[in-house]
């Protein structure tokens, strides 16, 4: 028998404890599921082989007996904790899997960790995860029949599916609502195209998008992710002329947004006086200019030039941002804090609402003097309000991986990310059975920024 | 005899210096300056009651033994050393000036300056000190009147003379450049009209900007300043429905500043891949969509919606900003450090230009039942390179209280502000001596916000 021991069951554990319980019995293992909340972890695990507990993870005195206990850790607790967990199990000579990225703290103790002969596997869920593995097993396949990569753009969002889209900004609420108020900020965007360094400040991230059609689903917008550069190192691709990751919204959607972020309605940084007694109204009118004549839908309209027919009227519009009755309800809110309640009466996902993960990958490659293009596409649906396409694209790779490190597939020690043949190449496979599988199309004709020859 | 000692000898310090000199027969005094640079010092001081010292002013050891020799300290080393110097002078009952802001950790020190015996005047020079002086005086007078505050309003500028206003910014830079380019960073600026709180983020701040007529000098425009709301505390107008605080620039400067924030050229927090190497070219386009086919002029003209026949664009060109020839020449340089380097080519002072300090109060009362307008103007002009108006404003005022606390005349203890009417009557007297002297208008008809009944 080996044993698994699970740190949190949240949302996006949800998958991940039910691929260990349907599989405990064929694979011979046991497995605990820790969370402070015993009803949660009980209605999300089953059979005989598993186990529900209740403790403090975050204790050192409650999580390391447990911890030695195990033959593999998967925490699912907030980033920060990871570190501390990763020398316990150092120490405890048990493996690691989280689905963060790797932090410096994380990224120093390799070393540490491969004299432990374990390893500490990270970024294996769906963003970092599956972009990785998905990224990897083309640029893979271009390196060994010897092209060149020339760009490489990739997308991930976290939607709504088409059948749950029923509202003006076509975006629901399907992860955690605090970062997707406060997305883009800390600094600006980076990447590089055709060897030119581009940098995209907050002001600008949500007008600088590019559109992509997604066969099958139409189409989506993509803005900037912070950091593209890192990912040349990463993938081995130090010379490419063109890196660029995004994020996927539906179109349109970012148009609106920038509505906020113009106003100051997403700064987290400062307490709006008398918050708590403020309608929606006084809310969007303090970031107005003065005027005692004027509406406030006027002055809105004016300050960010809104034309009378634009339909991003109809978007503000709908999430009741002008109600002279709506309170806002918040003591001492900062805006972003503010403009979160209002969208989470909005953007919630409803009972029987499925959420969509879409990702998208462009590669085009120089070959024998010609350029080349490849797009890989995924789409995965929801299955239902627990087996979401977040929690399962989030906790499938993770609990596959976690499968082949205790059955000896995966034989890497240290600190690692899903970048290697013998790690995607099998979780890729393996999770086509749960529908979540790439297509791939070569183009005819590949679509270059610049038309230079060679 | 009395002693005084004055931390560093820069710009803001030359007045200050040539005030004590002058008067130090007189007054009985004795003057040690001390800079690093003695050159510097011995350019500055003059006649034989004063020394020039070179020892390093931020050394507790070396800097001792001279406050414990002084009767009064002026602290004129950048603001983040006051609070050191200050548990010196408590220590050694040394009274002490600074022109700077009072900080969280100054105000700390009220109760052991008080106990000391001494007094630690802080905001003596020009924004914060004459503006404080000033509008204390008026609303002082207003509040002995009966009157009540309805409307406060202050700007102040430091700008070129208009003798020497000749490029289409119609600034140069009269202190320090990095303060200029980062200025308006840091958070939302925060101020009160007619009752409502309102804030204006970084990205709208250039664009929130008021116009105001001074008399005999044209249009300035104003934006705002971070927090003005702190202001009602310090100048006892808690109830006040309107404060507003700016810094003003000559008319059209901040829609075409506006264009380096949107941008994002002003952002000091990331460095830019191979800056030494860049073109003024290269750096603008780093900020720009890629397009092997448009020209940076025409990407920028579309990417901030610039109108062929707008006159912003003649100050951009002015810049060079779009040279292929002229390098950054800086390693590893921000995007706000770039900016600073392409405007200290443009805006640097000549020999003979003279700068000019503007200042604009408006305050409107209720007195009898009846709305009340006076506005308060001061414009003061260098006198040449070394008594510059910033340099006089900043410097005098503190050398006249620097006079005041020797001779008695300011009796207070602790922690201060020069907000009372016993420090603001007579600087404000002697400063008129000087030629820094404010004009009172009242108004016949007040200009309001709302013209709802009292």
């Amino acid at each position: 028998m080996k044993n698994i021991l699970v740190l949190g069951a949240g949302l996006s554990a949800s998958s991940l404890i039910k691929y260990f319980c349907d599989n405990s019995d064929t694979e011979g293992w046991k497995i605990r599921v820790v969370d402070r909340d015993m009803n949660l972890v009980n209605s999300k695990i089953h059979g005989p082989n598993a186990e529900a507990m209740s403790f403090n993870a975050l204790d050192p005195e409650e999580r390391r007996p447990q911890v030695e206990w195990a033959d593999l850790v998967i925490s699912m607790l907030p980033a920060r904790f990871h570190v501390e967990v990763a020398r316990d199990c150092i120490d405890l000579k048990t493996n690691l899997i989280t689905p963060s990225y790797v932090s410096k703290e994380m990224e120093a103790l390799s070393d540490e960790a491969e004299t432990a002969g374990i390893i500490i596997l990270n970024e294996i869920g769906v963003d970092p995860g599956i972009d990785h593995m998905s990224a990897m097993k083309i640029i893979d396949e271009i390196h060994e029949m010897g092209g060149k990569m020339h760009i490489f753009e990739s997308f991930t969002g976290g939607l709504v599916a088409p059948e749950s889209d029923n509202n003006p900004w076509n975006y629901k609420f399907t992860w955690n609502p605090r970062n997707v108020v406060l997305a883009g900020q800390g600094g600006a965007a980076k990447f590089i195209q055709e060897g030119q360094y581009k940098y995209i400040p907050y002001n600008k991230l949500f007008r600088r998008t590019e559109i992509i059609e997604i066969e099958g689903y139409g189409q989506f917008e993509g803005y900037a992710n912070r950091d593209s550069l890192s990912y040349r190192d990463v993938y081995g691709l130090e010379e490419i002329p063109t890196i660029y990751r995004g994020t996927f919204r539906r179109k349109g959607f970012s148009r609106a947004w920038d509505c906020f972020v113009q106003l100051g309605a997403t700064d987290d940084s400062y307490i709006l006086e008398g918050s708590e007694h403020m309608t929606y109204r006084d809310y969007i009118n303090s970031f107005l200019p003065y005027n005692p004549n004027d509406s406030v839908e006027l002055k809105l309209r004016h300050y960010l030039k809104i034309d009378q027919d634009d339909n991003l009227w109809d978007k503000l519009l709908w999430l009741d941002i002008f109600s002279r009755d709506k309170k806002v309800g918040l003591k001492d809110a900062t805006p972003a804090q503010i403009l979160q309640k209002i969208l989470e009466e909005k953007w919630a996902m409803k009972p029987n609402d499925k959420d969509m993960i879409v990702m998208h990958h462009k590669f085009v490659y120089i070959l024998d003097g010609e350029y080349h293009e490849i797009n890989s596409d995924m789409v995965s649906i929801g299955v239902d309000d627990v087996h979401t396409a977040m929690s399962r694209t989030v906790g499938l790779p993770a609990a596959i991986c976690g499968k082949m490190i205790l059955n000896g597939t995966i034989q890497l020690k240290g600190v690692q990310r899903p970048i290697k043949e013998n790690i995607y190449a099998p979780v890729l496979k393996e999770l086509e059975e749960y529908g979540i599988k790439f297509k791939d199309t070569k183009l005819s004709e590949p679509v270059l920024y610049n038309e230079g020859v060679i």
